[in-house]
């Protein structure tokens, strides 16, 4: 039997909650209902309760966790930090730092759920700053791409933990060990981009970390799949993931501008139907849904506040995931080799200054 | 009739000249046969005449301008600056330096391009950096994208001075005065973003410019139309564009996939020929073609390197419309009113700290 593992909800957060967080935990129970997985549900008992009646697997292996208050989807970072102890989003956080839960899940406000996750479960060894982690589709199946939003300034050393984690990460989804690692840069020469990626790219080479790490790649290697884990700053991850957003849907009003101009082209947009189905399956943001703060001393998972229930599911299968695997370990390892060469890199260079002193 | 402009080009440069540079003058010409455009031609007459009588229109109005030398595809800025006076490209834009072209076209390799340009040209007035614009499809026609590659890290002044060049650019291109102009950042609100983007727009507010800015715009804005100019560093702007290609690409992938899964689907492709046609159209990377670089004390557009004849024919026409427009004088008043407001800025910080020092 797989391990067990116990995802821990803020079933409260999200603009459609707790009705499609019930509806996310009853579609993936139902692909996971060998005993192996458990829920905790933080929120207002009176309110789950009867949608838990409505869908009977998720009822079976879910808890309620009542708790009258919840963090809004409004509140800035700083308020949600004053109000939040005792939220639902707070306690599903907590579950995971007392063990309780191997995971934790919110829709609810970034910005808050980044801030209570780093104050209960602080960051994990070596690890010296939160990123978020998204996955991304191309055309050879999807990639992960990070940080998309966490970090709008980075240094070196910090895009080199982000590859360490973003490695691990991918290994987790995809079972894949060792995938490809590149950073996203505006040329794929030695010499190209600014300073940060230039050092950074120099570091991971010099730590000798356990990693296939292939180099530079531009934006356009994003959905080419040119690397399994691409690494940035979360000021360019995410102007380019919104940036990818917005291309895929001009290239859908393009296309459905373009299959009306004509009778002729109408039938065969009709005919086409499945194929078009097929395509905007494989381009559902639902499906790439859950994005990951790496770097923490617990597994969080942010949904996207909007999603469905089916979009809630994926990323609880993210959570899942994540808790079946060994990702904990695997970080650790190359975030100390990654500590230990900056530090001799420190000592030589104070080595260096102390010489040039004297 | 229309202003009379001369257009220079560098034959030679680009991965397939000069055979479609001269198909592209051709394409154009025939568009604008009244004897208000004028072509020269930098390059060995040998291979550039017999060009030339294949086409008639082209042939007329060309001047052919010999040299023996070119500027290779692969050199490096600095290896191209040693070896390129009395080249193709550098005769190219010297004849817009004399005066004796209105605006310079090359295709050849974009860094000896932009030294060059920037060592024989200039800054304009109150102008500090080269910046290169792109034109981007959107929903709601075409936009203006700037920097998408020079500057790898950009001051704020420089950021503002993008959106005035921008501005400029795109009433050049599409006729419209006072264009909307978005800043690229991570979020629409106040605080969101690095320091470099909050400090500019601070300063386009301050510097009580003749423009019609709308404050930040997020990456799907871009494909979206959420502003006609959209400014950013050369790093996010190189990104995003190349994410929004591969996007591009992977869309028209799965469409490909998806059409032939079955023979119902591949019926419906088959009457829909009509309709993919026009999309490709509408997403045709040649029609996007031509980068200008702004800043300048003349106009210079840089080709795709790798681009057909229509391609080329785009590229000149960016040309045309900059050569025809008051781009420079509509960029000199707001960038001599943004040296007045940093130059005011400036003073009153010397004041207040000569008050903390009294």
């Amino acid at each position: 039997m797989p391990r067990h593992v116990v995802i821990s909800i803020d079933a409260m957060g999200g603009d459609h909650a707790p009705a499609i967080v019930v509806e996310g935990v009853e579609l993936l129970a139902k692909a996971f209902d060998d005993g192996s997985l458990e829920v905790l549900l933080h929120g207002k008992a009176s309110t789950i309760e009867p949608l838990l009646a409505k869908y009977p697997v998720a009822g079976r292996i879910s808890k309620v966790r009542h708790t009258d208050t919840h963090v809004s989807m409004t509140d800035k970072p700083s308020q949600a930090i004053r109000k939040a102890r005792g939220s639902s989003m707070w306690n599903a956080i907590e579950a995971v730092k007392s063990g309780e839960a191997h995971a934790c899940v919110s829709a609810g406000n970034t910005g808050a759920l980044m801030v209570l996750s780093k104050v209960l479960l602080h960051m994990a060894p070596n690890a010296h700053r939160p990123v978020i982690a998204a996955s991304w589709p191309t055309i050879r199946g999807a990639s992960v791409v990070l940080d998309v939003g966490a970090n709008v300034e980075c240094a070196p050393s910090q895009l080199v933990e982000f590859a360490i984690m973003g490695e691990a990460f991918y290994t987790a989804l995809h079972g894949k060990n060792l995938p490809s690692v590149g950073l996203l840069n505006v040329g794929t020469e030695d010499l190209k981009g600014n300073g940060i990626v230039r050092e950074a790219d120099m570091l991971i080479r010099q730590a000798d970390l356990d990693m296939n790490y292939q180099g530079f790649i531009e934006g356009d290697g994003i959905s080419l799949g040119a690397a399994d884990v691409v690494v940035t700053d979360g000021f360019t991850g995410n102007v380019a993931l919104k940036t990818a957003e917005g291309t895929a849907k001009l290239a859908a009003e393009f296309l459905r501008q373009s299959m009306k101009r004509s009778p002729l082209t109408m039938l065969g947009a009709l005919l086409s139907r499945s194929a078009f189905a097929e395509l905007r399956s494989r381009m559902d943001p639902r499906k790439f849904n859950g994005g990951v703060f790496l770097g923490l001393g617990g597994v969080v998972v942010k949904s996207h506040g909007g999603t469905d229930g089916y979009g809630f599911s994926n990323a609880l299968r993210v959570a899942l995931n994540m808790a079946r695997s060994n990702y904990a370990q695997s970080i650790a390892v190359n975030l100390e080799k990654l500590a230990k060469s900056i530090e001799t890199t420190n000592q030589l260079k104070r080595a260096k200054q102390e010489s040039t002193n004297a």
